[in-house]
């Protein structure tokens, strides 16, 4: 490709809208464009890149006997009715009407559509097991989409669906899934990205991971020792927890006045009391359960509503004042104490704790001294609270760490979640009706791209691997401002001689400063660029450059294919090497 | 890949609901099924024939200096309010709102998107010409698909955008662009598919060019002349109009009593004369024109609407009862004469015609001895007549043949269609602003598929060309019902082989019939068929089988390797000695 040919503008200055490194660099170095909020275009070196990519996972997906399939965008409502979803899911997923007034809806997601596939082929336990996969346009309506391609409305997933007869078949394939993804983020050059366990939803029961490259600008949370290694999503992760008050003895029972003192810190501040010792109360509604769902903690603590949902078997939503009213409390002043007809659910923290400050459940008023074993005996402790940073290991006991990831695939084991409603059924060997079991493998092909920015760049763009770079290698040629006429021949030479030789090479044959040209070759993230200049090759030489680590050097004009074909393999090679090493999540993590 | 492990039934049975071939086809051999209503899922062995079109179609666009890009399919609404297509198309056009209510469609093609693409990246003439594609769902709201892949609603389609500054540019780009398609074709494997003259709608002026495949089943009609070689679609094709009562003496005009005598077979025979001397009158109302459109054309002949519409510059629709009464006319009893207010057109196959019957405008009467030389003096004759077979060519004056199409591609010059009114503006080398004009090029890849089975398949299945079968080669292996350790030994060593040797090879190792295996092999199309029983294995020998040719012959096990290889190469070679030959539209055809 010429340069001079390419599509799209490059330019130094940082637009205005984008907040990520990776949003940044893919509008300045002419990758993407933005159509419509959370929707995009491609320019010809992002498509590049993606292709590259898609083919990194279809190799690995075939390596695992995936067949690559194709299922539709636009799917009929009925297939989302018999899984459920079609009520389940709101306004994420997208519904229209056809030209018969036919209710359709935009697949977020292919589980229902792979099933209906493949219920119809695979009928007899000889079928099985198998593993279908695509690469499949996505429609899901985010409500905030952000930053460039990291959060997107459309967007190209790789989705594969495996099914299955027995858990052990599910679990053994879901580890060797589970290396063709670690093969997968060292093969595009983010060996790094951690398989995390993940929240396995309000479901309950089932495993996953979560693949989860490490970035201060990731919307996840991801909790890791760096002592023994233990890490885990936010939503699941425990923590050790190390009672502040338990060795007072308990004093009596005391209602104070506490007039407009409503919040944790106020009420600590006012009664002079460390926040550890204010039972702190949180109401909430829960779908299919009349009763008021009262919530206490640790004062210092945050509810996590993932661990609440999964108690709960239902999403939890914030109680209105009049509820709370109706309960028989106050809001600003509640807590479990004292009242009927609710659902009262304890965190594990407050287990030990003495002398608790909580709601008097009365205006105004507080109590003070509150000890559960005392005035609640029979209490169930639960994990419902959010980790908090230096909080202990529930493993090793040393202290924790937060940290920020961008999700970049998950593994789910699907048990019969949608087989058994959608009635996918076999005849086993003794000829008698089965479900067969399924899991399911995403990863988002567009914040793949966006994420090995967010981990591979400097200041002035992109530092692509070699096996997904929009082109490995680069010819930059150098002409001074009058002629050149040598240079530009002898780029053009080598231009076509590493094309004959398969090279995919892209060569700045613009008129342009060299510093425009450094710029842009740059911001295209070429791993190899080779500068062609008069006064080099009047020494019968060509400068090469290293974009990932800045080392230079020169080479004769006659070794410069050797030469590249040489580095090509060596980088590749590397690649392919760590993709042999990967670490896999323990088997622990993904049997039952 | 195993065929045992193959997911997707193929059977005997032909699908009640399949007219064309190549749908019972695709569903008969376990590569497509349906999922809705123009809405199909693909097995594994119709993505690996997509995908191999894709990349020969990819390569071709390559070598002509196509960017391959990437566009949404969900836009917003303003993109087609731009171009004026968000009222223009009607119901084929899915129109959506997201969950900010905004108004949204499914883009059924990318022109719109193109231009917002290209406006901002193309803004000096250095950056011209240049053409991007890419290979995109589409979904157009087809009122009957049909036919499995050949009309369906969502599709994936390579859509092509070409951007210049000149006229002469665009021609010129448009030829090479027809070079590409007819090497396509011929890649693909149905070099047969003619470059037709298109209809340019009723936006007029413009040039382009479908691309036919000859086939019963196809819903386009071609005029082909086979003398001289004279090819349009039906939308433009005209004839040679020969007079057949030109020489008569011009008698007396005369109201006869015609009761209840309506259609033009009645009238003929009513009055005894033959049907082409009656003159046909159809009323049309024309959007945005006040006046009823009386149309007359010789009684034996067609209205062509498409050509209708060209002459009003928008799309004709028949008048009521109603509207006709209101004109002064009577239904049934109609013509021009003596109408006034009305715009009157006539096909020039009335223009030599004497003595002709016509409506009198009164109920139960006709006129005899119409002259429009006499009672229409100064009638403009424009062709607004569907060519009939037998009709003759216009260019050497034999009989034309009707045929029947599939479209397979389609080439257009849009000029400034999008550009003008979406404001793609260049500065030129004076530092003035330009509109650049656009070429667009398309190629359904789905349609193609089932396209290429229609012209090459036989009663077993579809007969893939190497270029693109799902497995360009097939192991058979033949076990006796006790024992074959050593047959299937050997198939798996043969296996083995071929895939170090990247031949991409179906390996039949299922425990079943050899009846039921060729005919699997047959509906999967494998162009080469290696069959190795116990009997040949003996012998030292394995036996092939030509898909195509049914030729069959032996090769000795050790030479198995070069014989796959060179069989494929000189197949491949075919090929591509087909491409280099090709056929293109004479520059007559699409210069101004």
């Amino acid at each position: 490709m010429k340069c001079s040919q390419l599509l799209g503008k490059r330019y130094k200055e940082v637009p205005s809208d984008t907040k990520l490194k990776s949003h940044e660099l893919l509008i300045r170095g002419g990758y993407i464009r933005p159509v419509f909020s959370g929707v995009f275009s491609c320019l010809l070196p992002a498509r590049k890149v993606l292709q590259k990519i898609e083919e990194i996972i279809r190799e690995e997906m075939n390596a695992i006997g995936g067949q690559e399939v194709e299922m539709p965008l636009v799917q009929p409502k009925e297939l989302w009715e018999e899984s459920g979803r079609y009520q389940g899911i709101e306004r994420e997923l997208v519904r229209l009407k056809d030209r018969n007034a036919h209710d359709m809806v935009l697949a977020m997601t292919h589980e229902e559509a792979a099933v209906a596939l493949a219920r119809t082929e695979a009928t007899t336990y000889k079928d099985y097991p198998f593993m279908i996969y695509q690469f499949a346009k996505k429609f899901r309506d985010e409500a905030r989409p952000r930053g460039g391609l990291i959060r997107v409305r459309e967007f190209t997933m790789k989705d594969a669906y495996s099914f299955h007869r027995t858990v052990e078949d599910l679990e053994n394939y879901y580890g060797q899934c589970a290396r063709a993804y670690g093969r997968i983020y060292a093969r595009v050059g983010v060996p790094e990205v951690l398989a995390i366990q993940g929240d396995n939803g309000i479901m309950g029961g089932k495993v996953s991971h979560e693949y989860m490259l490490l970035s201060p600008c990731g919307e996840d949370t991801i909790i890791i020792c760096p002592h023994c290694g233990y890490q885990a999503n936010k939503e699941v992760a425990s923590s050790d927890c190390i009672p502040k008050h338990d060795r007072e003895n308990e004093m009596p029972l005391e209602k104070v006045h506490t007039p407009g003192v409503k919040t944790i810190q106020e009420v600590a501040r006012f009664l002079n009391v460390p926040m550890t010792q204010v039972a702190k109360t949180v109401l909430y509604r829960s779908v299919g359960e009349e009763k008021l769902v009262v919530v206490m903690i640790r004062g210092d603590l945050e509810v996590n509503e993932s661990k609440l949902a999964k108690v709960l078997k239902a999403i939890p939503e914030f109680a209105g004042d009049a509820e709370i009213t109706a309960a028989g409390s106050v809001p600003g002043f509640s807590s479990a104490y004292g009242l009927d007809n609710v659902r009262i659910i304890a965190d594990k923290s407050l287990e030990k704790e003495k002398n608790l400050v909580t709601g008097a459940n009365e205006q105004d008023y507080h109590l003070k001294n509150f000890n559960f074993s005392r005035e609640m005996p029979g209490t169930i402790f639960q994990d419902i609270a959010n980790v908090q940073e230096g909080d202990l290991c529930p493993v090793c006991h040393q202290p924790l760490t937060l940290n920020r990831g961008i999700e970049v695939g998950n593994i789910f084991q699907l048990g019969d979640k949608y087989t058994r409603p959608m009635q996918m059924r076999y005849m086993d060997e003794q000829n008698q009706e089965q479900t067969p079991i399924m899991g399911c493998y995403g990863i988002g092909i567009g914040r793949l791209m966006a994420s090995v920015i967010e981990a591979k760049h400097d200041d002035k763009g992109p530092i692509w691997p070699v096996s997904i770079a929009p082109w490995p290698v680069s010819i930059i040629t150098l002409c001074p401002k009058n002629g050149g006429d040598e240079v530009n021949k002898c780029s053009g030479e080598l231009y076509q001689k590493l094309q004959e030789n398969h090279v995919d090479v892209l060569w700045d044959d613009r008129v342009a400063t060299p510093g425009e040209k450094f710029a842009d070759n740059d911001l295209l993230g070429i791993p190899l660029q080779l500068v062609l200049s008069e006064r080099n090759l009047e020494k019968g030489q060509v400068e090469w450059k290293e974009r990932g680590t800045g080392q230079k050097g020169f080479v004769p004009v006659d070794q410069v294919i050797p030469f590249v074909q040489n580095w090509l393999e060596a980088e590749n090679t590397k690649l392919l090497k760590g993709a042999e090493t990967v670490k896999v999540p323990p088997k622990e993590e993904y049997t039952h």
